[in-house]
Formats: C-alpha cells, structure tokens, sequence
C-alpha cells in the first residue's frame, strides 16, 4: 500500500460520525484521502478532521470512485442504498446501521470476538448496535469458559443511542427545568429529562422493542450460539453518553464471580473495576471517553448455582459505535 | 372511639414524615390530636397540617402520654430507641425504618398482599423498603396465581429515596450544570446528575448491598414464601421521585403475557398501563403523585417457557412510604 487509504464517512456530520472522524485521527488510522458526506441539509458544512475543514459533499455514485474504506453512520435506509454503489465503486463498507446486521452473507463483528468473521465479508461488513456490543463484550468470555446458556440483560441507555437530536433533547429539557420553564419533548416520545422511558425502536407484536430484538438476534450472531436463550429489557434514561447494561447470565459449568473477575480482567477490550469497599465500579460518568468496556458488581446470584450478576458500561459513541467500527476498519487493512 | 385517634409523626420534617402529614390529610385519616417531632436540629420549626402550622417538639417520652397511633419515618437507630417508648406509652408504631422488618415478631405488610398478618402484632408493625413494595405488589397475584420459581429485579431507584438531602443533591448538581459551573456531590458518593450509581446502601462480603438484601429479605416475608429465589441489583438514576423496576418473574405454572395483565388489571393497588400501540406504559413522570403501582411492558420471557418480563413504577414518597403506612393505619382502625 502506498502511503495510506482513500477513506469515505457517511453520516459525517452525526454524532457517529463526528465520533468516527475523531477515532480515525486518535487512533492514527492511515488516512491518505478524506471524503465526507451527509444528507441534503448538511451541503455547505463542514466538518474537521487533523486541523483541517473538510467540506461536506452529496451522496452521489460518481463521488465513490477510488474510496477503499467506507464508513456509514447513517440511518438503516440510507445504508440499504448507498453501501452496494460503495462496494461496486471498490470500497470495503463499515456500516453501523441495521440494515445488512442480520444478512447472512454480511458479517457481524466485534474486533475482540469474532475477527475471524472478518474473512467471509464481500464488501459490506455490519458493526452491532452499541447496546449489544456493550452486552456481548463480557458474555464472550463468560461463553468461552463455561458456555451460555441464558442470559438476563437489562438496559439504561444513554441518549447519545438517539444521536445528536437525542443528546440536544435532554440538553434543551434539563436547560428548561432549570429556568422554570415547561418543557417539550422534541425527539423522544416523552419528556426524557428526570425520567425513564422504558421504549427503544418501534413495538412487535410480541410486546418486545426492535432494540431488544436486536440484541437477541445481534449477541447469538456475534457468539455464534443461535440457540443462545437471552431476555431483554432496553430502557432509556437521563444520561448522555454512556449505556449501562445489569445483566444475569447463566452458563453450563458454573463459573463463580471470582474466576468471573479473572475472566473479565483477562479479556482484550474489557477493564474490571469491582471493588465495592472503595465505592468502585462503572458508572457512566467515570467511563465516558473510554475505548473499552467497563465491568463491575461482580457476583453469583443468590437465586441460580450456575448464574452470575454483574454490571457493564461503555461508552455508546466511541465503543458502542466508532471505535468498533475503526477497530474493524484496523483488521480489514491488515488482513 | 370518640372522634379520631391521637396520632404523632416522629421524622416530621424529612420528605416521609412530610408525606405522611399529607397522606393523613388527603385520605381523611381521623386525627384528633397530632404530635410532631423531629430530631434536635428541627426544634422550632412548624410543619402543616389541615392549613395549621403544628410545632416540632423534641422526642422524649414524657410527649408521648396518650398517643395511640404512631408513625416513625426516623433512621433504624432512632427507631430502635423510640419504638419501644411509644409502645410502653400505648401506642401502636407504623414504622418505616429498616429497624424491625425482619423481626419474627414483628409483621412486615402491605396492605393489599397481607393484611391478615397485622393480627399478631404486638405493637409495632413495620413498613417494608420503598423498592419492595413496588416490586412486591405485582409479584402476588402472580405467586397467587402460578406460585413464583424465581424472580429476577433490576432497580431504577429515584433520589427521594435517600430522603430531603438525595433530592437536593439532584436538584443543586443539576442546577450548577446548567449554569456551567463544576459539581460537587454533597450526599451521593458520586455526582448523581446525568450519571447512575449501582450502589444503593452498603457492600456486604457476597457483593450484595443493603438495597439488594432487603428486597430479597423482606419480598420472602411479606409473600410468606422462605424459599423464593431473588435476584436482586438495584441502581440509582437521575429521577426525582419514582422507583422503577424491571421484573423477571418465573413461576412453577405458566401463566403467560395475556393472564398476567388480567391478574395486574384486577389486583388492588396496581393500575395496568400496557398500550405500546399508543406509547403508553409507567414512567417515573407519570406516576409521580399517583397512590397505586403501574405495570407496563408485560410480555412473555423469549428465553423460559414459564416466565414473564414486566417494568412496574411506584411513587417512592407515597406507596413507597407514606401510603402504605397510613393504609396499615387504617387497618389498625378497622380493626
């Protein structure tokens, strides 16, 4: 390779974008040629990668020619359309959308679980939805030592999981409390400032939300266990960036939470912080900005021999989404 | 009885001391005489009752000559000491605090699950913890109807919990963020504003906190189920008022998503808000002010036959604390 790749981000301007141009720069991805793009309304911006003003272009065919890498942070309809003009102009396509997630011809790829899924891909690899990956990065070792055999996850998840009309709704609601004004909800469903809304993604007939089915689907795709039995709850809460998941598993040989420490400590991608006495373990405000994932309250469940509780947190914009996806980036060049 | 008891509230002055004065008044509970006390640095102060403002007196067992009902919302110490006084004075104690729960002697009730364990009591009844009453409530006629196996409960706790000073703390983080200045943590271990804290109570040796215990402690009891697997982790969000928690809730018979929400619908003191068509289920702003506990998001668990996944929101202040224990008052009246 010359001096470097031809790279393309999609959805430049959103909060995954934004994440993703700063990920390429930090972790000194070789970068030769930039092109950024986004929807209609972002034409005239720019955005700033290595000092420089890079300005926003049209998503048109013509302007893919020569791009190697793509990166697409826009939405699940936007990614069905433009990935295939990426791949037939050449480029290797990271996407971050649902849409080619659960294609069996795309992989699904968490850098430290799965790299080896890498080498099927035909232009399109998927990176999970930020809340699976935050939930699958402890389950992995947990699956290796003693194999799942159910899984208990529960949600609270930041509103950066929304993008920036998320971030800027609890941002304008907390700043309205705070002058004594009534507050109007803009994005979410309902008020999101001092509340909880227990609805991510649109309802199945089931009862269950498209963002829990997604983990279901999206954790035994990653595993590779389609058996994998897992019961998900996604909520949302005041909290900005980082997304909390408590989470029961159960696996076949009883693990204990002490080798479960060992386990989590011993995991590329994963930090343990579980020392109550000192009052340490995740919270979303001590692990934002980091890369990796956040384990702690380590414990065996009272009610099952073979389950264990514990609590993880990551960062969704950087982990739960470009740093995931930069990560895959890193592998497709040195594969 | 001539007209009305003579009722004192001792803790007048925290948040469920005050709303019990409240409770008192709104549910026309029969007071004749009311006594409020508070601790020494509330000496001089006034509280409200029915539009007059009641003096705090000191607590000292002289005061409490003829009191006949008692509600004591003071710390376990405070009510380890005072309890035995008012009862030796003649008075029955409605106690809030953690002092007596798990005292064989002592009944642990909710009204609406079991009342008929009042009768043995010996002149202190206690008032479970708020997050056990939320969890407990919808946890019975599902026992009632398929006998619990195992319960799963992951908490979403509000600041009111942790009384005036939590509340505060909220309030006075928040406000600093919107003026842009740094915060400080005044009560909570950690800052509480925009962030979680999974660490409710203290640590003991198996990792569980005091939060966590209780609820598995104190669920047994109140349901007279010794044996009940629970599964406890409990978590404090930037919420003022309500707790939420999410319920895993497996039992020896199926009863499925369709009959539970039937057992929910038809149970006093739970109110069924279960339309995601309509974005309609509990949040800690909607239920706030509200007497009853609201289930939402029922559905069949995708991962065990016999279980059932639920999001259930109860007001702290009220059915959390002051509610049910005046609804035990009134039994005692009744009785």
């Amino acid at each position: 390779m010359p001096s470097g790749v031809s790279v393309a981000v999609i959805g430049a301007t959103g909060a995954a974008g934004q994440m993703t141009l700063r990920l390429l720069e930090e972790r000194k991805f070789p970068v030769r040629e930039l092109r950024c793009f986004a929807s209609e309304r972002s034409l005239g911006k720019t955005v700033t990668f290595r000092g420089d003003a890079v300005p926003v272009r049209r998503v048109e065919p013509s302007a893919f020619s020569g791009i190697e890498i793509a990166f697409c942070s826009a939405g699940s309809a936007q990614s069905r359309e433009i990935a295939p003009l990426l791949v037939r102009a050449g480029a290797t396509v990271v996407d971050k959308s649902n849409a080619f997630r659960m294609d069996r011809e795309v992989p699904l790829v968490v850098p430290e679980i799965n790299p080896h899924a890498l080498k099927t891909h035909r232009g399109i690899v998927a990176s999970p939805n930020c809340t699976t990956i935050v939930t699958v990065m402890p389950l992995k070792p947990l699956h290796d030592a003693g194999r799942l055999r159910r899984v208990i996850a529960t949600s609270y998840q930041a509103v950066s999981g929304a993008g920036v009309n998320g971030i800027e709704d609890l941002r304008q609601q907390t700043q309205a409390w705070a002058r004594g004004e009534a507050i109007t909800p803009k994005f979410f469903p309902h008020q999101i400032a001092f509340n909880l809304i227990p609805h991510i993604d649109s309802f199945g007939a089931d009862g269950y939300t498209g963002e829990e089915r997604k983990l279901v689907d999206e954790t035994r795709k990653i595993l590779e266990a389609p058996e994998l039995r897992i019961s998900p709850t996604t909520v949302r809460v005041p909290v900005f960036t980082c997304h909390s998941v408590a989470v029961n598993a159960e696996t076949e040989e009883r693990i204990g939470a002490e080798r479960a420490r060992a386990l989590f400590e011993g995991f590329p991608g994963l930090r343990l912080w579980d020392d109550p006495a000192q009052a340490r373990y995740p919270m979303p405000l001590t692990v934002e900005g980091g890369d990796e994932c956040y384990v702690g309250r380590v414990r065996d469940d009272l009610s099952h021999p073979n389950a264990l509780n514990f609590w993880v947190v990551g960062d969704q914009l950087r982990k739960g989404a470009a740093t995931n996806a930069v990560q895959i980036a890193e592998l497709l060049l040195g594969s």
